[in-house]
């Protein structure tokens, strides 16, 4: 029997369990060998670290409010997930062995789809992929905007403050409207949710009132079961791009060069600049570019070979300019000048790199339709996979910096930096992929302490992880320690404010209930 | 003497406005005839009702900690304004008398302005002139985004989810980094200034963890003493324009064809729809307009008249466009040609109507250029003045419905129908200036009386304000019922964990601590 939750004994797991039971029908509480569909099969830990003692699957409101009155009743410990697609991040498994996982994947709903005011409203077991099919059965000239593997969730993805790669790239801002259930069963709508009949829900993303949206993501505070999410009218005109750079060293003038331009919004969409691995390993697998030697990064000379038969560079940049035709044109022209002073830059568009399925997948993403071609990357080593994204200022300086350091830590610790920078407006996201062999429990340890080292190095930098792998919930939360704490303070009073059981995923991006259940 | 706090006797009072002398620096605590100063002149009950016992001025946030001491040991009601220009919403004046004014003027420090990466981190005394004065000394390429009247605060205008003329006219989302006081003098630095070296602060809007500036937001859980603002890079071509539609039932017609331009950003701005009489109340005044009839609204032909003497239609849409030069004429044939199936509709660009006041002022907001000129409205008609925002989807339908509505209202009231819409990205909203004379009590009373049936007669309809006058704030809290009031149970646990002593603007749209101080 699978470890129940701390300080609830067998009886009362028994009691509380049919109970659940009887909430959602007996078919929809897992607590058998099936469970093993909640473990991280990518965990830098052993899989079975982190075993739930049971799942229950509500397919309503009503149902998610009934079994939060259980979970008081006998203190259980409820990790709540979406779709459960959060790979490299912890993906199904609750971050303690025994917690009950509060799985909403029977809540798929697509409620609204409203043509002419772009936006639709889910719940949190709607897939991108769902949400596309949806549209294109509907004939809709709307895109979605998805991240770079499809079966994620659209909710789950906003609440981390995820991104993807239309101009509405930054999930949050393009939410608007959440319901969400508090641990004592109230039921809050936010915006001008909470006006009776208003018809501006997904419209207008402000009410009257604290804007509390902000609060709900990242957090434990609360159960979302709805959302609103813009989407994007299809632009007359769209050309994808990618821009080879030849040498490593040619990063800085790419990201001094791609700043102007995100924040002029000639490029208005998250601009991804990915290392030649980084794009080999979506692909291959490391066996086959560098047979015999698993242990200890690909040399730099094998990854310059395949990525000249590949025609990729040392960086890659990837981009798209949306509007009308003629001035797609002149922004195209704007990008390839301003790119031209890198010797050696080479330009792509549609048409020029047929056939590779690196230029296939990203200029998908880059008009919404989902895919899973990177998920491909977790078969490069041993499936062991941890993602890290520290945050830093749009600078040639920053970007120089965080790869040396990255790539130092990553090979130090016998692994691939296997990296990419992705520009937003005025930051940009360093994306980090830890491949490891996960069977290996060598291999595991050593990449725990890579992680440990990335985290904590590119905190003494004052570059900040924006998620982060159950494993190092509060190792990031440490980092985020100013004023004396002030931001966790603030954290704690509200967990403990609404939901003095602590019963909502407890320790979620280091928030632990005062009461430890 | 003015009005003492409720609760607070006069030797309990003595002793803490001594305390905050001391803190502050006697010149600092404002406790006699110049109280007046903080007297809200436009307001629909007399001028003296809502008179603060005090006012005291920090000059930084060690002071204001220590205020917050004083003010908890005391039980003071403290009511936080920063430029306190908030005209036609109460202005600087709290909302019970014999509160204290925490009055933020004096930290009005302009504390980064990064010119490559496009921010300013202000202080809650910065007004629009101050922030763009500063610019233009530094000979900054970077605009602001003000709000119509330029001495109001940023900080103050962006925690109203407030709104202004340019493509960066939605000031919460253009905002990027808090600092804010709890009530206990806990002080939180939001996103990434909660990791101690960050210097991405005012560049990523997310931390790890929940993303708590919304909830700082039209709420009084915290002081708010600093926050980035986002700056937009001057672009290479500006296209300020009016367009004149010369019937009233052009309304629905108009607002039809502005939501697909808006939607796909070929219009980024905020696009303000006015009716005659609104550009008309702003540059002259009623007796000159109407004379000897003060009571009662102006007759539609007098309005008419003056409407064709200065070149108006029955609505005026002001807009712009941005971006480069091919592409801003491009667009501009795209908004011509969708105006074009208006009979009789008039296009107006730079050049076209030197010396019409209504069009430099709004062709200067929608460049971020701060100005006072929309501040002549007070004169209209004895200086009293409400507003009004209800919130709708942006569609024809509902503008007609609001505006017949809204006239009805007025009128029967004895009030002019002074209306703009504003449409956002996907909603609208509807801008009612309620003008009266302020020293006539009757007057006062019938706007008292206006001003309810304005708010519940929207609210019925689904239509919600998105910021209330002080005298409105419970009435207008009302509105947002939905869910057995879920909405404000969450905001009323979060105001008692964060504040148990009640000091905090008690009362602050509709948020009153469980012990009314």
């Amino acid at each position: 029997m699978a470890q129940l939750p701390q300080g609830v004994d067998a009886t009362a797991f028994r009691d509380a369990t049919e109970k659940l039971r009887k909430i959602v029908g007996a078919e929809w509480v897992v607590a058998d060998a099936s469970l093993k569909s909640y473990w991280d099969h990518h965990s830098p830990v052993a899989e079975d670290s982190r075993a739930p003692s049971a799942a229950v699957c509500p397919d309503g409101v009503e149902q998610v409010q009934r079994i939060l009155a259980v979970a008081n009743e006998y203190r259980l410990p409820l990790w709540t997930i979406g779709t459960g697609k959060n790979f490299a991040y912890g993906g199904p498994s609750p971050l303690r062995a025994g917690y009950v996982v509060l799985d909403l994947k029977r809540m798929n709903r697509i409620l609204e789809g409203n043509e002419d005011s772009a936006y639709a409203l889910v719940e949190p077991g709607v897939s991108y992929f769902q949400l596309y099919e949806h549209l294109r059965e509907k004939k809709s000239r709307l895109w979605i905007d998805c991240a770079a593997v499809g079966w994620g969730g659209v909710i789950g993805n906003a609440l981390e403050h995820g991104a993807g790669y239309t101009p509405y790239a930054d999930h949050f801002i393009m939410q608007c409207g959440m319901e969400v259930v508090l641990a004592d069963g109230t039921v809050v709508l936010t915006g001008m949710g909470a006006m009776p009949k208003s018809t501006a829900w997904q419209l207008f993303k402000y009410g009257y009132g604290p804007h509390l949206d902000g609060m709900f993501t990242q957090s434990n505070f609360a159960v979302v079961t709805k959302m609103g999410i813009w989407l994007m009218p299809e632009p007359p005109a769209y050309k994808p791009f990618m821009i080879t750079l030849p040498r490593d060293e040619d990063l800085a003038a790419a990201i001094e060069i791609l700043r102007p331009l995100k924040l002029a919004m000639i490029i208005p969409n998250g601009v991804v600049v990915a290392n030649a691995l980084y794009e080999i390993a979506v692909h291959q697998t490391k066996a086959e570019v560098h047979p015999g030697a698993m242990r200890g990064p690909v040399p730099d000379d094998v990854v310059r070979k395949v990525a000249k038969e590949r025609e990729l560079g040392a960086w890659n940049a990837y981009g798209a300019l949306y509007g009308i035709p003629i001035g797609v044109e002149k922004y195209w022209e704007i990008v390839k000048g301003s790119f031209s002073r890198i010797p050696g830059v080479k330009f792509y568009s549609k048409g020029d790199r047929a056939g590779d399925p690196g230029w296939e997948y990203r200029e998908k993403l880059m008009r919404g339709v989902p895919n899973m071609t990177e998920f491909g990357i977790v078969n490069w080593q041993g499936g062991g996979h941890v993602n890290f994204t520290p945050v830093a200022p749009m600078t040639g300086d920053d970007a120089v910096k965080m790869q040396r350091m990255m790539r130092d830590i990553m090979h130090r610790h016998g692994f691939d930096y296997i990296a990419e920078f992705v520009a937003t407006w005025r930051a940009m996201v360093n994306v980090l992929m830890l491949m490891f062999e996960q069977k290996d429990a060598d291999a595991r340890k050593r990449a725990h302490d890579c992680a440990k080292a990335i985290i904590t190095e590119a905190a003494k930098a004052g570059y900040g992880e924006l998620k982060a792998n159950l494993e190092f919930m509060d190792l990031v939360a440490s980092t985020y320690g100013a004023c004396d704490n002030g931001y966790w303070k603030v954290c704690q009073r509200l967990k403990d404010e609404l939901d003095p059981g602590g019963i909502l995923s407890p320790g979620k991006s280091g928030i632990w209930p005062k009461k430890t259940v």
